[in-house]
C-alpha cells in the first residue's frame, strides 16, 4: 500500500501536508511518497522525528496554483507535483493520490492523466457536509458535471453508494434523489427520468428529498448534477458560516451578551466545528481508474492526515474494483431491456 | 383599490385572515373584499371593531385542500375561496388577490384563471430569503418553472427588477444569476447562454453569485431557474432552523449553557426572527395580468396584513403595465437583431 500525495497543492502547503504526511505515517504506519520541491520539502520534514524509510520525496519543479486554468494546466505542467503525483496513480506506482490543490485541475487530471473507468460516462466528485446528527451526508456529484443525463445520476448513485459502503463503512447507504417535493413525479425533466431509473436499481433508494431536509440526516448519499450539487453544498457551508458569524457579532454588541458568551464558549466552538466542513476529509472522485481524494484547500495537517486515511481504505476497499462490477450489471440490464 | 383575500386559504385560516383584513384596514384604510364561508367569516369578523363599510364578503362553498392536486383543483374546485378570488382579478373587481393557500393551486390559478401577460413565456414565483444585514435577497424563479430556457431568465429578470424598484423601493437592484462560479463561462449550458442574454438588458446586471454569498446581501436579486431557486430557498430555510434549533440544543444541555442562553435570550429572539422566513411576506407571482400574492402558509395575522400591503404595493405601482412595457422592448430587441 502506497499513497502519494501532491506536496505543494492547498493553502497551507508544503507545512500541513508535511505534518500531515508524518503524522500518518506514525499513525497508520503506511508508505508515502510526496512529490514537490525537494528541498524544501526536506527542510520541512527535518523539523520531525518519524520513520524515515516510510518516506519518499520525488522531485518536481512546478506548482499548478489556484488560479491555473485547469485543462490547460494539466496538459502545460508536466512536472508540477499534482500531475506527477497523479501519473504515479496512473502508473500503478502509488494505489491513490491525496491533493489540496486546485480542484477543477484535479479533476481533469483524475480524467486525462489518470483515464475514466470503462463503461463511466462521467467520474463525480463526492464531498459530505455535516448533519444535525454529527453525521455526515455525502452529495454525487458535488460539482464536477453541470450539465448531466438521467445515466450520469444512476452512475453517481451507484459509485456513491460503493464509496460510502467501503470506506466509510455505512452500511447498506440510504440513497435519495434531490428533488423539489417528496412525491414520484415532482421535478425538472432530470430528476423525473433520473428518478425511474434510480427506481431499478439493487441498492436502497429512498426517493426523493428536499433540500430543507439534507442537514437532518434522513439520508447518507444525496444524488443530483453538479450544478445543484454545487448549490447545495455551498449554501449549506454560506449559511452555517454567516449564522455563526452573525451570532458572533450579536453576542459581542453588548456586555450581557459578551458574558453570555463566554459561559457559551465551548458549546459555541463545539457547533463551529460541528458546521466546519473542512473537518470532514477529503472528497473522492469516483469512476477514475484509481484513488483520487481532493483534500479541502484550506486543509491543516490534521485534514491532510483524515484524507490519507481516507485514500488507505479507498484502496484497501477495493473501490475501483466494485465499480467496475457494478457497471457491468447497469451494462448488462440496459441490454436485457 | 380594491384587495382580495383567500379567506380560506392557509394553515390559520380563517382567524389569521380575518384578524389581518382588519388590521389591514385600520392601517391602510384599503378596501377588502374577501372569500369564504360567510357564516364562519362572520363570526370571527364579530370579534373585532372595524370600519366595516370596508369590507365585503363573498361567500364561497369550497376550500382548497394543501394536499389537493394543483390543476384539478383549480378546475374543479370553482366554487372555492381561492378560485373566486382569483376571478374577481380577472373580471378586475379587485385590483390583487393574497392567498396563503395551496402554492402549486396558486400557480395554476394565475395561470389559467388570471391569464398570462401577452409575450410572457413563463411567470415566475418571487419569494425572498433574509441576508445578514437585515435585508431580503429575491429569488426569480423560486419554484414556478422546474425546467427553463434562457428567454425564461431574460423575463425573470426583467420583472422581479420591475417589482424590486416599484413594490419594495430598491433603486436600481442589483441582478445576478445563480451559478458555481463568479466568472463569466462558468456553469451549465442553461446558465452560460442566460448570462449572455442577460448582459444585453438594460438594468443593473452584476453578473453570477455563487450560492454561499447569498445571504451576503451583494445582491437584491437572484436569477435561475425553478429548480435551483427551490435548492436555495429551501436549503437557506432549513439549514437557518436547523442551526437556531441545534444551538438551543447545546444551550440547553447544561447549566452553564442555560445561564448562558438566558443573557442572550433577546439576541437569541431577534436571530430568529431576522431568520425567520414567515416575517417577509408574501412572494408574487410575476407575470400574469394582475396581483397575485402567495402568503406563507403558516402567516399569522401580522404576515397577512403585510402581504396586503404588498398587494396594495403591487397595484399602485402599476407593476403588470411595466411588464408589459419591458416585454415589448425585448421583443424589439430581438426583432432587431
Amino acid at each position: 500500500m502506497k499513497i502519494v500525495i501532491d506536496g505543494m497543492g492547498g493553502d497551507n502547503a508544503p507545512k500541513s501536508n508535511v505534518e500531515g504526511v508524518v503524522n500518518a505515517i506514525k499513525e497508520y504506519g503506511v508508505d508515502i511518497i510526496i512529490t514537490g520541491d525537494k528541498e524544501i520539502l526536506e527542510n520541512e520534514f527535518a523539523k520531525h522525528e518519524f520513520d524515515k524509510s516510510k518516506l519518499e520525496i520525488v522531485h518536481t519543479t512546478e506548482i499548478i496554483e489556484n488560479e491555473d486554468k485547469p485543462v490547460k494546466a494539466i496538459r502545460s505542467k508536466k512536472d508540477s507535483s499534482m500531475v506527477v503525483a497523479l501519473r504515479m496513480v496512473k502508473e500503478n506506482k502509488a494505489d491513490a493520490i491525496v491533493s489540496a490543490g486546485n480542484t477543477g485541475a484535479l479533476l481533469a487530471g483524475g480524467l486525462f492523466v489518470v483515464g475514466r473507468i470503462k463503461g463511466i460516462d462521467r467520474p463525480c466528485l463526492c464531498p459530505a457536509i455535516p448533519n444535525v446528527k454529527g453525521g455526515m451526508t455525502l452529495i454525487a456529484d458535488g460539482g464536477a458535471n453541470a450539465d448531466c443525463k438521467p445515466i450520469n445520476l444512476v452512475e453517481f448513485a451507484g459509485m456513491s453508494n460503493i464509496y460510502a459502503s467501503k470506506v466509510l463503512g455505512i452500511e447498506n447507504p440510504r440513497v435519495a434523489l434531490a428533488n423539489v417535493g417528496i412525491e414520484e413525479g415532482k421535478g425538472n425533466d432530470l430528476a423525473k427520468k433520473s428518478y425511474e431509473e434510480l427506481k431499478k436499481l439493487n441498492l436502497n433508494f429512498i426517493g426523493n428529498i428536499e433540500a430543507r431536509e439534507l442537514i437532518n440526516s434522513y439520508t447518507d448519499i444525496v444524488v443530483c448534477d453538479g450544478f445543484t450539487g454545487n448549490i447545495l453544498l455551498k449554501s449549506a457551508e454560506g449559511i452555517a458560516m454567516s449564522i455563526l458569524g452573525l451570532l458572533k457579532e450579536t453576542f459581542l454588541a453588548s456586555t450581557k451578551g459578551k458574558l453570555g458568551a463566554m459561559l457559551l464558549k465551548d458549546d459555541l466552538r463545539k457547533l463551529k466545528t460541528m458546521m466546519d466542513y473542512s473537518e470532514y476529509g477529503g472528497a473522492p472522485l469516483l469512476g477514475v481508474n484509481g484513488g483520487v481524494i481532493k483534500a479541502h484547500g484550506s486543509s491543516d495537517a490534521k485534514a491532510i492526515k483524515n484524507a490519507i486515511n481516507q485514500a488507505i481504505k479507498f484502496a484497501k476497499g477495493d473501490v475501483v474494483e466494485d465499480i467496475k462490477e457494478f457497471i457491468k450489471t447497469i451494462e448488462e440490464n440496459s441490454e436485457e431491456e
